[in-house]
């Protein structure tokens, strides 16, 4: 079996455990967001990209969901005593180091998706991970900062603001001009099954879909698209995904998150039990729809959650 | 008094240190050798300039002589874990902040004269630091390895074959397109005195010296010139000296240098205690010679060791 699962950062690298668990055999490619990569200290930093290779390969650090398991922060502690920020940004050495690789390997003259290629051999995540594009795209938010409107990076809304403002607008900057990556149109054309994990709808797999031709070659795959609710009782599972629902003006819930990726895209949803008398609403936007524990505490009920999306896919397809 | 010295990385470094105790109230200004500074991993890296900044910044590890104190290795480790090296040459973690931090400002434009005033404002070394140039110099050394003769950098032949081989000839490649960097060329015609610590006479003062304008404003400088002896009793003190003196078919020995800068730059030099008979032949070559300790065992002693070259420079001057 061939699955394609669009990912963001801690939550899906997690749901990707979870799947190589309930389906050790099926064949997984993983087109990941790059709309959060940022340059730092002249470095290029793909943060969603490294958690998942990072989550799969074993050297994730369980208790946070992101950098390096055994970091150290003498790099970043020596750059602050420079004067080079940000600071807000948590690079840990042994982070550096892949960074350090990438940029290398970028300067170079390798697109990003033969970067990360090399970078897995090392990792063997058990996936195929393809960013979404190797052209450059950004995520940036508009916020309103001490009475002025000002455009700023993703990571400084989420890391550094955490969130803390309302996000007036969401713009993958790039976005427009870009070309999915190499092997992505194809993967999801291949493809028996594609998941939407409980990522960030907007920032993560929002982003994804805002690459020209990821979106409509997925609704022209013909198989079953299954996603799962990152909101469960009306608030996001994990993150902030509710600040930037609001500014795309979708309410923060299970059944709003549905309609908001649509019928057109979308076949079946997986929303928490808590969340169960949202599944009328969801079936009457033409998406089927079950109820069903969506809590990632552990690798084995990721597991059951990612055989319950599998289990819908086939509902669907039959 | 404003004293000029020629710098290598650690014998230039701790007679620095030296005379910086020796002339606390001294104006110093030192032109850095750049021709060791290697790209590693994408960075630029500039040994002798950073030897000479952690040294006299208080951030060198003492008992090796280069690199950081309380260092740690996790980026290199890491780097080794993707397979990229070289694994031959240490970087250390807080090491490479600097080196991030300085190929950052270069890719933004800054000339290395720049960059190294930037990173001693941190660094507070006491000494107007100075690059020989801004223009990219590096040596290499034409070897013969597995029977074929090959070119490689300076560093692969220190570092990596620890000069194991015979050196057939040493060549600052881009030095004869070189200018001298902003305020190498006025810092020597301000002079009162100008010092070659017990640097390696050809890869660090010699590359020094290879930078077009900068051997003539020293010669025209009209001030006491002094240098000391890197080889006691026909051996380097430190290092492999012998190697690349060598290769410029220079003997190994205090009166053979002191014959190599000649006396149309070096008005006075100074030779160990050992090398007493040796002082006849300087001085037969027109050089002002003298014989006292110049073993830099410890601050105190080359402290003294500044104080003489010092007396040697007034003793030429009268």
């Amino acid at each position: 079996m061939r699955i394609v699962v669009l990912a963001g950062g801690i939550g899906g690298a997690r749901f990707l455990r979870g799947l190589q668990q309930a389906a050790p055999e099926a064949d997984v490619t993983v087109i990941g967001n790059t709309g959060d990569d940022i340059h730092l200290f002249g470095l290029k930093v793909c943060p969603d990209l490294d958690t998942v290779m990072y989550t799969l390969g074993g050297g994730i650090n369980e208790e946070q969901g992101w950098g390096r398991t055994d970091e150290s922060f003498h790099v970043k502690e020596e750059l602050a005593a420079y004067g080079v920020g940000p600071e807000w940004f948590g690079l840990g050495d042994r982070d550096f180091a892949t960074h350090i690789v990438r940029t290398q390997m970028l300067a170079a003259g390798y697109p990003l998706s033969a970067v990360t290629e090399a970078l897995c051999t090392r990792w063997n995540p058990g996936v195929r991970l393809l960013p979404m594009s190797d052209d450059r795209v950004e995520t940036h938010v508009a916020v309103e900062l001490d009475g002025e409107r000002k455009v700023i990076h993703f990571q400084e809304y989420w890391v550094k603001l955490r969130a803390s403002v309302a996000a007036e607008a969401v713009v993958p900057v790039g976005a427009e001009q870009a070309k999915p990556a190499p092997g992505v149109l194809e993967a999801i054309a291949a493809a028996d099954v594609i998941l939407f994990p409980p990522s960030n709808p907007v920032v993560s797999v929002g982003t994804i879909l805002a690459v020209p031709g990821i979106r409509e070659a997925i609704a022209e795959a013909g198989v079953p698209v299954v996603g799962l609710s990152p909101i469960v009782g009306n608030a996001p599972v994990r993150g902030m995904a509710d600040k930037v629902l609001a500014a795309v003006g979708v309410e923060a819930s299970a059944a709003a998150v549905a309609e908001h990726y649509g019928s057109g895209l979308l076949d079946g949803w997986l929303v928490d039990t808590v969340d169960a008398d949202a599944v009328g609403a969801v079936e009457a936007a033409g998406i089927r729809c079950r109820a069903v524990p969506l809590m990632m505490t552990d690798t084995g009920a990721t597991a059951e959650m990612a055989r319950q999306a599998l289990a819908l896919a086939e509902e669907v397809r039959a």
